[in-house]
């Protein structure tokens, strides 16, 4: 039998599925959707999809997304560059810029440990975040804060990490449980957050 | 306070917004994963985008999506261009082409009468199935099959189609409702199955 579904189209109903959660079924709705209702929409998506594979790298100091080599905050002046936040992603960072109460600096692990799914040490490369805390070409770090989640995964990554640091000799700290157990960073009020970072501890 | 985001990422964040049903925190959280753990898919999505609005555009006969003037259905000669079946979408018109039962000619509305919605005939182009079937140079059309779905909008747009036509004396025939291939009784709602006693045939 003939497919009448032309070579393009087809391409993009394919392309569609590697949106997280998006079956056969809903990548050809969304296709149809697009090239029928939103043609200027799916232009800006295919545009900001190719310039940002195109552009956004990794900061090569803090690892989280930037368009140049070391990212506006990593260049920022006015931190204090001998504290640095350990966060999950760069949603967690923008959490903790919101609390006002933090003007250090930033690691973004970009994931978190999760053995069950084979992310180790190596996969979340704390091997770059060791260097950038105990390479003196960075600047002296005096304090690690670990910023992960309250889950399961987030306190073994924190864990990791801590016992990963101190035995560098490195202090390290943890945000206070004011963060309700198991709650994840992005869901918290900027408050809750705030108070964690007063209240941070040593670990 | 400074947005840590770069530009290019922000940009496909709100780019991201286009897709039914994806929020602002959805679309951050596809934008992190695209650009950290699948940038070949996102080219691959980028360029499909992109490619299809360029050549994907609506046959001059069928209104089906088609990156020709006239889609290869159209087009086969092998086609009795006598019957038409109006559909509401091209996935209706995949699902009619695999019963292997029809070998006529296509309409696709791409999509439904709602007035609700604010959907009326002119929105779903009545005015051009309305041609395709009397314009001559279109070739005869001696039976409308109307295919659109067995839910109110479609029962509606299959009415409102039916009278159109007939009124300019056009034989017009509906998808028989009945118990489905396979279907037990005790599991076919009663609807179904009065109507399937009222369009029995004879055998
Ligand atoms: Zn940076
Ligand atoms: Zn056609």
């Amino acid at each position: 039998m003939k497919n009448s579904a032309p070579g393009a189209l087809q391409q993009l109903i394919d392309a569609l599925r590697v949106l997280p959660g998006v079956g056969p079924k809903s990548a050809q709705r969304i296709a149809y959707h697009l090239l029928q209702h939103d043609r200027p929409g799916a232009q800006r998506l295919g545009d900001a999809l190719l310039g940002s594979i195109a552009t956004v790298q990794h900061c090569e100091r803090c690892n989280n997304f930037t368009e140049q080599p070391v990212c506006e905050t990593c260049l920022d002046p006015e931190r204090d560059t001998s504290l640095l936040c350990v966060v999950e992603t760069p949603a967690d960072q923008v959490m903790v810029e919101q609390t006002m109460t933090y003007r250090g600096q930033y690691f973004v692990l970009m994931g978190k440990l999760s053995p069950l799914d084979g992310v180790g040490p190596r996969e979340i490369h704390l091997d770059r975040l060791l260097r950038r805390v105990v390479d003196p070409a960075f600047g002296g770090v005096s304090e690690v804060i670990l910023a992960t989640n309250f889950t399961n995964e987030g306190e073994a990554t924190a864990h990791y990490i801590g016992e990963m640091l101190k035995a560098r000799g490195v202090k390290v700290s943890r945000l206070a449980r004011g963060v309700p157990a198991g709650g994840e960073l992005e869901y918290v009020d900027a408050g809750t957050i705030a108070r964690a970072v007063l209240d941070r501890r040593a670990v």
